[in-house]
Order: structure tokens, then C-alpha cells, then sequence
């Protein structure tokens, strides 16, 4: 694979993934025990006026293709930094060969039509009556190196950063007027970490049969995440595009993925994402059990479901939605909606339930579930089959009283150790999602939240991304841990590499704004390195500190392409002649220089002021 | 000017005007007395399975251009639908002569470097005593022709609606579940909009020199409104461009203009942008004058400001800027910001005081101003000159100090019958955001709100009117009358056509989403309607009912671009083996040829539900 520039136009048919590290970036990595490597983006700033500006460690999700100095071969995946530790743990055992019937089976067929993941590792499985949970461990005391792994990753260099001497541009909380000492909320700690998911008020998705990833954690006293979702269906897509996808969307910011294939050929097509993914893969297994019978609901049962638990926990994937609260009697609920049941996880199973007048199988079976999700470590995403779909159908009798369900299999999987998360909508108007938030902390008690937007307005297709940041962004803020991305295509196509693009950045900037209104621990700090280089007019620290550098930069160079431009003390919103941020510098440069820090001041030295401020104003470039 | 195909990829150098009527859509015009037609553009929709769909009247800001009846000439400027208005009230004069020295004598040097508008009108003037504002008409208890327009504007034809038999897609409020009754806000009186004139609490910028708007209400307990910027600089655009960049965001949504021009020519420009724009237009006064002391601060003289106040009143602008706020002993209290003074506006008059070594001429002279304003009915946008440039900024005590400056002003305008908005930031993270609306409606006595966003992160450039529309859907549900756009160019370049509709649309969103929020008359109409649509697979329907309906359809066509995919009941997201809407349309009918609308029949006919529900699927599509 060959470093590719990564532009807007690059072609998703493009057997290329992404790799190009982002300017003014290397990737580093901070030690802890147990061979512990955390990989953060550093970016080098340039000095203010030959003062230092200390370079800034950001949270990188975008894995081992950013850095220059790995061998990236999609056909050997991605390294399996988690090998060891689970390895030393000896609570589990590698099988002889698949236990799900379909993959020893079936999946081979897929070979004819597709090429196949070469040396696909035998799986891993807990010992007979051993729980290889996260949440396991964190009950019983254990710190595992999952946990230290996340500890370290979420502070993100900062503490180091408050630590050092030169602190001229770090503020580390709003509101910004006392620098660089305000904090208020505290670093992360292992302990902290084991804790929290102990309690279940967090997660670390994390397949004993997923080791390539770089473990993170999902939970509302942490930094928010967002999701990604690919996924081919019967339309359109290969495998190719999807690993350059997920690739793609993980460069941009997303914490995990879901893979929602729905077309032929998924188990090979989830081999491929899974070992080259360095975030975790969630999945909704109804979908290919539906496949499995042909798309008729009415044939799914039981056992083909649990089949394909088995087959898709033994490929690693790890995280599972599972619309276990869609009970009978709560379907008819949506009848009068004005846009009915739109999850498709949810329709299947209503579909199922109404067909074979019985209880849902994912509910009746439950226990069973949680057997198998111990056994890999897979997380629970209990899903919304009920969710609203329009503004009109937000917070409805069947939307919470499907939430109810939900907190009572909290409670089931809990009893188990399994991890979970609750899954949440959807479209709801911006003062209805306050309720939302807290009805779900009190009913699944504090389980993650994990959320589609929620978009605030129908009206807008084509800007759905837009319209459910704005949800996002609040919800985020009232204690979401998770936001599932939308991206510009919702309700009108399946989004190619610029949609997704748009979905992830647009995401981040909702869980970032987030992260400021909760007083995250040093949440401030990259706004203010940003805010700072605008102020210097340091164009370059201001893309390299951008979300996204690309087109901070292009949009800059539309207007002024030329280099001398980059350093210039002005930009094209106002011209050379007229610039409020340069006035200002003149102001603070008089102030400083007189001592004049409070409006006490002022009287005292009006002439004075009047003439120095005068001479000032002549050296400078201002006329 | 002939109708052109309105695309994005449409040069912006064309000299010809974007006309091209709406999808689905023709202008009608409702009727009042005085001659009233206010416009609006009525969608036409399809049939649900032989039902009639009530056709939707919308909000229309696109003005004549949008209407093929109407012959557009930019030579010959818009129709002056106020002037017989102005005229009945028999309290305005028109001049010999332009009363601005500016006008009289520099103008006319900008012929030799720009076509002229032909035929300029001669101003008009309230009679020597007489108050021509709003405002003053509000308070003596007279209804205006204005007032009552947008009274009619205000209620798009929404209890016509109500009243009609036929009322199958009508939800008027959230939540949706009790179809078409669920009223809980009031329709707009004639007599309401005076009140809430008469109050400050609204105001409806109309000049009597700009006969040619549209009138519209800016005001809490309206809908939400917006504003795009426009204007050229130092660097770039022609007049011609300004023309159709207005007329452009009047078509995606501007409710009014700002002409923030800063260039050579400004007289001229605006003059072109006043007699083509069906919306009012804003100013900053203090650009202009800054233009003609050669962008030298420090030599602006009251007497320079008078005359550019006169003369762009006596061109029609509708509202001007202006940062009498803006004290000298504020000015300090920006010193150790990290982004200083970020107002144009107010870093000019920053530096005057410190040079001057003076208080701000602008509040000095501030009784004289409104002798002026309320002689043409300008209204005042009290800029917020010290409104915080990042997060680390947001509500500090120069923003506060200012605002407190701000509602003294507001007093004093209200003494003169001069109406009145304030500014608002800025950069604010989430959790902020209430307390700028609180403390604006208490310390300025609920006069109108008008903030640029607020950015609720700073990390974001190329995509600030995101960042910036999550903040501003939530200070328009706190109360924030009028948004004032951000484009993806903020903070990097000049905004080109695109970039002026994603910022207008995004806009939109957000003021939609507050008007939902805030329960508004009637808001959820528009949503309902097109997530019912969405239900019905009525793909061009959905398409005529979205904010950008090119969009929305050229999204779609990407993946699915057969004409028979816009009636096919399914999409690409799932393709026509699996999808959840289908599902849903078969649980309905299932529910309803079954009388089962609650859970409670469910226990009853477990048996027959299942023989049945298997019965119906066999007929449907879905296999």
C-alpha cells in the first residue's frame, strides 16, 4: 500500500487506503505497564513573537495507517497489540476450529464470490465456567491493561502538559479569564476507569477475538465518542471500498464502527473490517440472520439467531445490537405514528412477533444471550427498535415503554457481567431531549447512552448531519456517552467517502462541544491553541489544529492561494486595511505596556494614554 | 433577465438572476386590506392511496424573483409595494435634494467607476416633528399596513388549514400522537404584532425609503428569523455578484440582508442591493465612514459618522449597526482575552477612544442619532462591539459590561420611539448559552435578540456554521429573535454562492428547530408533512417539501437515479428486500383492519392476529 494524499475526490473505488500522516503531525506513543503503547497525534506549533508554543497531544483514533514508520498490509490486518494480555489472563482457550454451524458451513461458500481474508485465526473462547468480561475483571478488582490503556489515552498528554514550566497557551478550562490553573474537573486514573465500569456507567468494548484494537471506553465521565456506520447492502458497495471506508472514517475521528452490511457475502466482507480495524466493530446480527432465511422474517428462530452470535463473536465483533425490548404488546403502540417503526431491527422483529403471535425470541432467550457475550467478551447495544422517526412520534408510550425493557435486560446482563449500552433515538425536538437523557440514566441506571443524533428537525434531507448535531451536541452534553453519526445521505441514499467524512467531523464537533458545556478535564485546551494561533494570524498551527486541516486550508488558499499569504497579519474577510484582530493587538500591546489592566486605570492617564497610544499606532502597519 | 436552472456548481461572475420557481410550487398571494398581498409559496402534494394531501403554504422570503408573472429588471429595481402606505399616512415629505454632503458630492465620483443605479429616487423624510417609526405608530394604538402583513406572513395560512374538513396530514404540535387538535400556541392578530411593537418587545425594519420589502417581524414571539451577510472588500467581488448573492439568499431563506461592504464603491453597491432586495437590508455605518478618512480610526469625527448615517438612510437601509456600547473604560477589560476585540466595529471605536483619550462619539452623541433614526424609520441593531472571538472568552465581564451599556441605550431609544434589536455573540459553549439570553431580556428589557450564532467550539474552521448553528438553534429556543448566519468560510475567506446557501439552509435548521422547540404556532405542519411523505414513499413530495429540495433530489439520484425510484416503495439505504417503512405499513394495516389499537386486545386474539397478519403478508410486496 502506497501513501496516498488524501483529497475530497479521491475515488472510492481506489484499492488505496488512506495513509497520509496530517501536517504538522507525528504520531506518538505514551508507555504504560504491560507493554502498553498509547498512539496521540502531536502537533508542532510555531512560536508566537520567539515565544515557545508547546505542542499539542490529540486523541487519535485513526490507528497504525497515520503512522509512517508501519507496514500496513490489509491482506495480514492490523497488529494484535491486545494478544499478550489476554493471553496472560489464562481464562481462555483456542478453539480447533468455528463452533457456529454457518461459518463452518456456509461462509466457505462465500469464497467463490469473494476473496478471502487469508489465514483467518482460530478463535478465542473463555475456559468452561471462566467470564472474560471487562466488567468481570473491574468487579472483581482487576485492573486489566484494557483499562490503564484508556486511562492514559483519555488525558491525552495534558497533565504533562500542566506540568511543564511553559504554559503561555494553555488554558485548561473555560472561563478562559484566569489562565492556565482553572480546572475543574480531574485527570482519569486506572482506578478510576475500573470503577466506572464496575458500576456499569462504562464500557471498553473489547472481543478476546477483536486483539488489533486500541482500546477505548465508552462512559459519560469520559470524553464523548461517535460512531461511524458502513455497511454494503443489496444496492451497491465491495469489500475494498468498505475497509478503505472504515479506514477513512477512523482518520476522521470515529471511535468505533458499525458494520451494517445487509447484502450478500458478509461474513468475508466483516473478516476484512475486523482485522483491519483499530476501533471496535459493532454489528446488528438480525441482519444476517435474516439473510440467512431468505429476508422473511416469519422464518427466523431462535437457533439461527444464536448461530450467527456465535459465528460473528467467534470473527471478534465487538459489540452487538440486540432489539431484545420489542415485546408484543408494544407494537401495536406504533400504529397511529405518523411514521411508524423505523429501525430496521425493530420492524423485523414486530414483524415476527405479530407473525408467530409469541414473544419476542432475543427476550425470551436473554440468559442464553449473555452466556455467549461472556464467553468473547462482547458488549451489549440494546437496541431501539422502537425509536421515533419523525419529530411527530418523539417520546411516545412505545418509545419509553421500550426503554423500560431495556432497563430490566440492563439488570439481566449485568447479573451475567456482560457489558452494556442502550441504545436511543432518533428525531426529537430540541426540548424534548433532556427527557430522553434522564429517563434513560434513571430507568437503565446509568448505562451508557448511546444515540442516533437525535435529528431536531424532518425537514431538512440532505442536511440530516446538520440537523441531528444540534441533538447530538445537546444530548452529549446531558450525559449521552455515544453518538451515532448521520451523515448528509440519511433518508436519501448510501453515503460515498465525502459523506462520511462530513457524518464523522460533524460528529466530533457535536461530542467536542459537548465535552466544553460537561467541563471535561482539559477539554478546552486544543480551542484555545486554536483561538490562539487565529489571534497570532499563525495560519498553519490554525489548519494543523483544525478538525480537519484540508479544507480549513482550502478554503483559506480559495481566497488568497498564494504562501506569503500564510504568514500574512490579515485575511480575506477583511483586507490588509481593516482588521479588528490586528487593532486589538495594538490595544493589548498599549495596555500592556502601561500597565493597564482594569478600567481603575483610565482616569488616571487619559492624555498620556491618548498621545502613547498615538506613536504606537505609527510603528505598526495599521494607517 | 431569463430564468436560469438554479445549480451549485452556477458561476458566480453570471449576470443573470436566480429565478427558477420551486419544485411543486407556485407563489400565491393572500389577501388583506390596504391592498395587503402577502406572498407565500404553496407546495402541491400527492395522494396517499387515493387520499388527498392538503397542499402547504411556507414562508416565503424568495421575494418576485421566484414568481414567473412578474418581470424582473435589476435597472428598474423591485415593485414599491409600501409607497401608497407611506404615503396615506401623510407624515413624510419628499426632499429636493439628498441631505448628505457625501451624496451630493463624492457619490457622484463612484459613476466614474461603477454603472449607476438609473433613475435613483429622492428621499423622503418625516415632516419637521413628526416620528414615522413603527414604533411610534405601535404605541399611539394605529395598526399599520405593515403590521397587519405580517400578521398574515406570520400564520402561513395555518387556520385555513385547520379549518378544513379534510385534515389527514395536519399535525399542528408536537407530540404527534393526538392528530390535528394539539394546539398550544395562538394564531398571530394584527393586533398582537402592534402590541408587541408597542412593547419593544418586536420590531419590523422597514425604512421608508426601502418601499420595495416585504415587511417582516423580528421578535420572540414570532418565528425565529435570519440573516445572511453580504458585502465586498478590499479583496474581491463585483456588484453585480452582490446582486445575486442577496437575491440568492432570499431564495434559500435570508429573512433579511446585511451589506457589510467595506470596498471601493459602497454608495453605488448599495444602492443596486436596496431597490433589489425584497428584504430589509442592514448596514454598519461605521465601515463606510471609516472608507472615507482612508481606514485612519483615530481621524473619524462625529460629524463624518452624521453625514453617513443620513446618507444611508436616505438610500432605504432598513437597520443599522451600531456599537455605541462600547465604552472607553471597557476597552481594557479586553486585554488579557485570547482573542481580544473581534468586532470590526468595535476595534474601530476602541481605538478611537484610546487615541482620543475620549469617550465613544457613538454614545455621546447617541440622543442625536435618534433623531435621525426616527425621521426614516431606521431601526438599531445595538452592535455587541466586545463580544467574545473564542470559548475561552464567552460571557466574560467586557461582554457583560457592554450589554449592560447596551439596555441603557435601548431606554433612550425608546424614549425617541426609535426601534431597537440588540447583538449578541459570538463564541459560547453550550452551557453558557441560557445566560446570554437571560441577562440580554433582563438588562435590555425583552427588546429583540439578534446573535451571530454562537460557535459552541472553536476547532472547526471550514465547518463553523455547524459549530455555530448548534448554538444558535438553542439560543433561538431560549428566545433569540433573529440568527444571524455563519458560513463554512468563517474565519478563512470570502463566502462564494455555495457557500452562501449551506449557510442560509443551515440556518434555517436552526431557527426551525427553535420555532419547534418553543412550541410555535403551527412549526410541526412542515415536519409532519414530509416525515409523512417520507412514510409514504411520496419521494417527490419529500423532495418539494425540504428546505433544499435540489439537494434532497440529486442525493437521492446518486444512488437510485430511475425515475421509477421516485415511486418505489423502498430506498437505497436497505434496497426492496428489507425495509422497515414496508414492515411498518403492514403493522398498520394489520392494526387497523383489526381494530387493535392498544395493548390490551392483544391477549384477546393472540391466535387469530397470527393466521391473519401471515394472511395479509402474503398479499404485500415484502416477502
Amino acid at each position: 500500500m502506497s501513501n496516498t494524499q488524501t483529497t475530497e475526490n479521491q475515488k472510492i473505488n481506489t484499492h488505496e487506503i488512506s495513509r497520509a500522516p496530517f501536517p504538522a503531525s507525528q504520531k506518538i506513543y505514551i508507555s504504560g505497564n504491560n507493554d502498553i503503547r498509547v498512539p496521540m497525534r502531536e502537533i508542532t506549533l510555531s512560536d508566537t513573537d520567539g515565544k515557545k508554543n508547546l505542542p499539542l497531544a490529540v486523541y487519535d483514533t485513526s490507528g497504525p495507517y497515520t503512522d509512517p514508520n508501519q507496514d500496513i498490509d490489509v491482506k495480514k490486518g492490523l497488529p494484535k497489540i491486545r494478544s499478550n494480555w489476554i493471553k496472560e489472563r489464562a481464562d481462555t482457550e483456542q478453539l480447533t476450529e468455528f463452533s457456529s454451524n454457518f461459518t463452518k458451513v456456509v461462509a466457505l461458500e462465500e469464497k467463490k464470490n469473494i476473496s478471502t481474508f487469508p489465514n483467518v485465526p482460530l478463535p478465542l473462547k473463555a475456559k468452561t465456567n471462566q467470564n472474560v468480561s471487562q466488567l468481570h475483571y473491574a468487579r472483581k478488582g482487576i485492573i486489566t491493561p484494557e483499562m490503564e490503556y484508556v486511562a492514559i489515552r483519555e488525558n491525552q498528554r495534558l497533565e504533562e502538559l500542566l506540568a511543564s514550566t511553559d504554559r503561555n497557551n494553555i488554558t485548561f478550562q473555560h472561563p478562559g479569564h484566569d489562565f492556565g490553573a482553572n480546572i475543574q474537573s480531574k485527570a482519569v486514573t486506572p482506578e478510576f476507569v475500573r470503577d466506572e465500569i464496575a458500576k456499569g456507567r462504562a464500557i471498553i468494548p473489547a472481543n478476546i477475538n477483536h486483539p488489533e484494537i486500541e482500546p477505548m471506553i465508552i462512559g459519560r465521565n469520559f470524553l464523548v465518542k461517535i460512531n461511524a456506520n458502513i455497511g454494503n447492502s443489496a444496492v451497491s458497495s465491495s469489500i475494498e471500498e468498505e475497509i478503505e471506508k472504515a479506514v477513512w472514517a477512523c482518520r476522521w475521528g470515529a471511535d468505533t464502527i458499525m458494520d451494517l452490511s445487509t447484502g450478500k457475502n458478509i461474513h468475508q466482507t466483516r473478516e476484512w473490517i475486523i482485522r483491519n480495524s483499530p476501533v471496535p466493530i459493532g454489528t446488528v446480527p438480525i441482519y444476517q440472520a435474516l439473510e440467512k432465511v431468505n429476508g422473511k422474517a416469519e422464518d427466523l428462530t431462535w437457533e439461527i439467531y444464536r448461530d450467527t452470535l456465535i459465528e460473528q463473536a467467534e470473527q471478534g465483533v465487538d459489540y452487538f445490537t440486540i432489539h431484545a425490548g420489542v415485546l408484543l404488546r408494544y407494537v401495536p403502540m406504533t400504529a397511529k405514528r405518523v411514521t411508524g417503526i423505523v429501525s430496521r431491527g425493530g420492524s423485523i422483529m414486530a414483524k415476527w412477533c405479530l407473525s408467530h403471535h409469541k414473544e419476542n425470541f432475543l427476550y425470551t432467550n436473554f440468559e442464553e444471550i449473555c452466556e455467549i457475550m461472556k464467553a468473547y467478551d462482547v458488549s451489549f447495544s440494546l437496541g431501539d427498535g422502537l425509536r421515533p422517526g419523525s419529530i411527530a412520534d418523539a417520546n411516545d408510550r412505545a418509545q419509553f415503554a421500550e426503554l423500560e425493557t431495556l432497563g430490566e435486560l440492563t439488570h439481566i446482563a449485568w447479573k451475567h457481567d456482560v457489558q452494556v449500552m442502550i441504545e436511543g433515538p432518533g428525531h426529537v425536538p430540541m426540548h424534548l431531549i433532556k427527557e430522553n437523557m434522564d429517563k434513560q440514566l434513571e430507568v437503565c441506571s446509568e448505562a451508557p447512552f448511546y444515540t442516533l443524533g437525535p435529528l431536531t428537525t424532518d425537514i431538512a434531507p440532505g442536511y440530516d448531519h446538520i440537523t441531528s448535531a444540534i441533538g447530538a451536541a445537546m444530548i452529549g452534553w446531558f450525559g449521552c456517552s455515544m453518538l451515532c453519526y448521520v451523515t448528509p445521505k440519511e433518508h436519501l441514499g448510501l453515503p460515498n467517502k465525502k459523506d462520511v467524512k462530513d457524518g464523522v467531523i460533524t460528529y466530533k464537533i457535536a461530542a467536542h462541544a459537548a465535552d466544553l458545556a460537561k467541563g471535561h478535564f482539559g477539554a478546552s485546551v486544543r480551542d484555545n491553541a486554536l483561538s490562539k494561533a487565529r489571534f497570532d494570524f499563525r495560519w498553519n498551527d490554525q489548519f494543523a489544529l483544525s478538525l480537519d486541516p484540508d479544507t480549513a486550508r482550502e478554503f483559506h488558499d480559495e481566497t488568497l492561494p498564494n504562501d506569503k499569504a500564510k504568514v500574512a497579519h490579515f485575511c480575506s474577510m477583511c483586507g490588509p486595511q481593516f482588521c479588528s484582530m490586528k487593532i486589538t493587538k495594538e490595544v493589548r500591546e498599549y495596555a500592556e505596556a502601561n500597565g493597564l489592566d482594569s478600567e481603575e486605570v483610565i482616569p488616571v492617564g487619559l492624555e498620556k494614554m491618548g498621545q502613547e497610544f498615538n506613536k504606537i499606532n505609527k510603528i505598526g502597519n495599521f494607517s
